[in-house]
């Protein structure tokens, strides 16, 4: 991970992975970590191998560990993108990601996250949202979940799930009220300056 | 580049950038891109020599290209970040920028990107903005700037500045408005599900 912090927090980094869903987080989260290092925490990405990772709109980006280096992870973060689609059958996939959760306190997804988190069979029962065009997938996925069609993220307990790519930020600002205060999270709000006013 | 449009935005990379004032922009500009390739333009990731970056917050991205094998960019965007700061004493970024932004119709920059570009005499008696924390030194660099305070982006026609960090996001969803439409700025903005709701 990328600084001392005794807590961690892992972004699970794959073939085509969503920039954005991954990378929106990882700022907020890495802003945090990194500018209040007293606060215990750290994040680090992590891919199965720890090699690089071409992502879904063509931008590379290097792992911080593998599934073998990567240090216990509290929190666990599974992005969305189109690459979920081939780790929904992928069983070496999906058995890493129900290990990282069992050993994790809290799971959480971004966008197309949730799908490959249904196929692992994690979200039976739960309240869960994904991107808008995959809510009914998830549904017939894992028909036993209350699907929010309409909520920027959902936090149920130890799973939170969220909408579509820019969802993440919103997710991950309520990661930081939740792991340390809000107060914490209003000053990453403000550092990374997201009072967003989207123009068109 | 990553695909065959003709029109070229390049995203300047640097160590020590920013994570998302460079991903932010790309992630806009890579949905919209992909996703229409008929609207004929593409983007992609530049440094100096080419090499891995390690950007401010400790994750490492690959660009597409180095100065000498990008292709000629119609579009050039200057993120910001720590790694500004040398930058503004280095003659040969500045040289670089300053070329860059001669060859391209639309200079553009996200953060205390702005602050490179004034150090490169590129923003001379034009309206600007930056990260909120850098406003009084971007006034410092170039008195003749008009800085203004309150602004997501200030559009000052072939020079389109940004405040900062996330707010590279909003510029972007404009500069998709400008190079082609407002409505396929609107499909995109829906594409990333970019109705935010801070949650702090």
């Amino acid at each position: 991970m990328t600084d001392g912090g005794s807590r961690r927090i892992a972004i699970v980094l794959f073939p085509g992975v969503e920039e954005l869903d991954a990378i929106g987080p990882w700022e907020v989260l890495a802003y945090w970590t990194r500018n209040f290092p007293e606060d215990g925490w750290s994040v680090g990405c992590v891919s199965r191998d720890g090699a690089a990772v071409e992502c879904a709109k063509g931008l590379t980006v290097l792992p911080h560990h593998s599934r073998e280096t990567m240090p216990p992870a509290e929190v666990v973060l599974h992005p969305g993108g189109r690459g979920t689609r081939p780790l929904m059958k992928d069983a070496d996939h999906l058995d890493w990601v129900r290990e990282l959760s069992a050993k994790a306190s809290l799971t959480t997804s971004v966008c197309t996250g949730a799908l490959v988190l249904a196929e692992a069979g994690l979200l039976r029962g739960r309240a869960v949202t994904t991107h808008r065009t995959s809510l009914d997938l998830l549904a017939e996925l894992e028909p036993t979940a209350e699907v929010r069609r309409d909520s920027r993220f959902v936090d149920d307990g130890d799973l939170i799930t969220s909408a579509g790519i820019s969802a993440g930020i919103d997710m991950a600002l309520h990661l930081v009220a939740r792991l340390h205060s809000v107060e914490r999270a209003r000053q990453v709000r403000h550092g990374i300056q997201y009072d967003p006013e989207p123009p068109v």
